[in-house]
C-alpha cells in the first residue's frame, strides 16, 4: 500500500442491503458516529446465498442499495460489529477496506475530536 | 493494510463493460464459481482508449454496467484470466483489489468448500 | 496486499461531488492526463459536514455524482492536489487507494508513455 502524501488512512465500509432496510444501516452508521455516507440506489445483485443459508439472499432485481461510509480506523470495529448484528436479521453483504482521504476531519464526529 | 478483527481477506473484482455485454461477464462469474455479484446499471464513462487501441473504448453515455464480485483469493486468478479473455472481444476495464468480509462462507461456492 | 499475477498497481481516485460540479472534476481529470473515468449519477449522500465546516455538505438527495478514475501512481499526487484545490470551492469528498489492472496502457496518457 502506498503512502499517499498528505492523505490519511481511514476505514471504508460498504454495505449492500435490500432497499427497504437501507434506513436501518443509515441510522446505525450515524448513531455509531459516522459523519456521513454515500448511497447508491437501484442496485441489483445475485447471491450471495452460499451453503450457509441454503438459498439466494438476493435475486437479480433493482431493489438493493449500496451504502458507503468512511470512518476513522479506530471506530471501525464497533461499527462493523453493529452492522453484523443488524445483518443477522436483514440479509446483506459488507465489505471493509482501507482508503485514504485528504480531509480526515470530515469523517470524525464531534465527540471524537473533542 | 489493517488486519480487521474477525474479517477475512477476499478478492474484489470490478468490471465496467457495455451493458449489452453484461450478461457475458455475469455468466462467466457464476460459471467460475462466484456465488454472486452486485450490478450497477446506467453507469457512464469516458475512455479508456489509450494509445493501444487508438480510439475511445467508451463514449460518455449511460449504457455501461459495473459488476462487482467477491471471490476467494485462491480462485481469483483463474477468474481474472477468464475475464481477460472475454474482454479481448468486448471492451471493458477490470480492477482487482483485496477487501475484507465478515462471512467468507457466503462467497465460497459449494464445490470449493466440499 | 496481494501481488496479483500479471496485474499492475495503479491509483484509484474516487470523488463524490454535487452533480452540477461534475464537469469541473471531469475536465480536471482529463486535463491532468487521466485517460478516462467512470461516472455514477443520481447518488445521494449525507454529510460530511464535520466540525470544520459547521454544517452539512450534502443533504440526502439524489443529486450527487461519483467519479472514479484510474491513473498511474506516479501521476496521482499532482491530480490529487488539483482536485483538492477545486474542492476548496465546491464541496465534495475524495477517496484514494491502490487497485490493480490488467492493461495498464489503457490508463496511461500518450504524453507519459512517449
Amino acid at each position: 500500500m502506498n503512502n499517499w502524501t498528505g492523505l490519511t488512512p481511514m476505514a471504508r465500509i460498504e454495505v449492500v442491503i435490500e432497499g427497504e432496510h437501507e434506513h436501518i444501516i443509515r441510522d446505525l452508521l450515524i448513531s455509531a458516529g459516522a459523519t456521513g455516507y454515500t448511497a447508491l440506489h437501484g442496485v441489483s445483485g445475485l447471491g450471495h446465498g452460499g451453503q450457509h443459508e441454503g438459498r439466494l439472499l438476493f435475486n437479480d432485481r433493482n431493489s438493493l442499495s449500496m451504502l458507503i461510509s468512511i470512518v476513522p480506523i479506530d471506530s471501525a470495529e464497533s461499527l462493523i460489529a453493529g452492522i453484523r448484528r443488524v445483518r443477522d436479521n436483514h440479509h446483506g453483504v459488507m465489505f471493509v477496506r482501507e482508503t485514504h482521504v485528504s480531509r480526515p476531519e470530515y469523517f470524525r464526529s464531534g465527540d471524537e475530536s473533542a
